[in-house]
């Protein structure tokens, strides 16, 4: 019994098996409250949770809460690659634009090519919109600028602004410890000031 | 006579008491002819290393190798915080300007003003010079955003360019855990492509 849910925990991303353990213990010892509480809400997020139809975020019904808000900048979207980079980019509180899921990058040595991505459908879903920018936000990875470049090529015709956040030195680091390749990227991307 | 000596490493940065006597122990047990080349190689850097008279770097004349380099772009000038950030720097191997070391940062906590750190002697460097850039490469911290802010005054006058080195996301990171504010600017920073 036990090592069946133990089982199960492991397959969670993140989950090795001396945690998967202790969770299974944590719950063999909680409460049956704890534990109905635990499974219902298992079961809503199943039942109730399901993706945006317009960018492919987390939505509740056919939209998600930032399609739905009126107070959005319809004219500029950030292209992602998952739903947890568009959560980071929301708690910034500075973002005001839409968003659209890739589900994905580009990566040809794991065998995932354009196909793989919703980069058509970011293309399908520009035509005829208000959209005047799309602002490439995948990771400064190799599977992430492969993305943006594929991307960049994909979107041009289209006749819309493509940019690329900004790779640099993170705020709040001593310029001594940062990597070599940021450093050279935070000197050729420099900006004029004053 | 132990005691002493890990007293003396202590005080160096960085080691502690436990290092110091690892280190101590070390220096008793090796040969004699390691230990006097331990003290011959300090007594070097501090009879013959100085700095450059001209941008503050290390220097074993009156110039530094990198102001004596005639293959270095004169027109560009990087103002560092410290000898450290300045080793970065070039260890990326793809910066090809001087450099201008500021030795230390405003930082008004501290009781460290505009006269603390050579920001005057920059400005005095330039009049009269090729220089045509100043890029402010101080660390993204409070220190340094103070100094650059303050840089791009005091320079303002002398009609050269004056530039921040990119904040950003550092190449590599995945977008999902970098920090709210470095998000929010490599947002604000973001550069059109393709």
């Amino acid at each position: 019994m036990l090592g069946e849910l133990v089982e199960e925990l492991t397959r969670l991303p993140g989950i090795g098996r001396k945690t998967a353990q202790r969770l299974a213990l944590h719950i063999l010892k909680q409460s049956s409250e704890d534990t109905t509480r635990l499974t219902d809400a298992i079961r809503a997020v199943k039942e109730r949770l399901g993706f945006c139809r317009q960018c492919g975020n987390l939505a509740e019904g056919e939209l998600c809460e930032v399609c739905q808000d009126p107070k959005r900048d319809r004219t500029r979207v950030a292209a992602v690659e998952d739903i947890a980079t568009l959560q980071a980019i929301e708690r910034t509180g500075g973002y005001k634009g839409l968003y659209h899921v890739l589900a994905g990058a580009l990566s040809p040595l794991d065998g995932r090519g354009p196909a793989d991505i919703k980069a058509q459908e970011l293309a399908d879903r520009i035509k005829g919109s208000e959209i005047e920018e799309v602002i490439v936000a995948t990771s400064p990875t190799i599977e992430g600028e492969a993305t943006a470049i594929y991307l960049s090529r994909l979107l041009k015709p289209l006749g819309i602004r493509i940019s690329r956040i900004a790779l640099g030195v993170p705020v709040g680091m001593d310029l001594e410890y940062a990597d070599e390749v940021t450093l050279l990227k935070s000197i050729d991307g420099r900006r004029e000031i004053g």
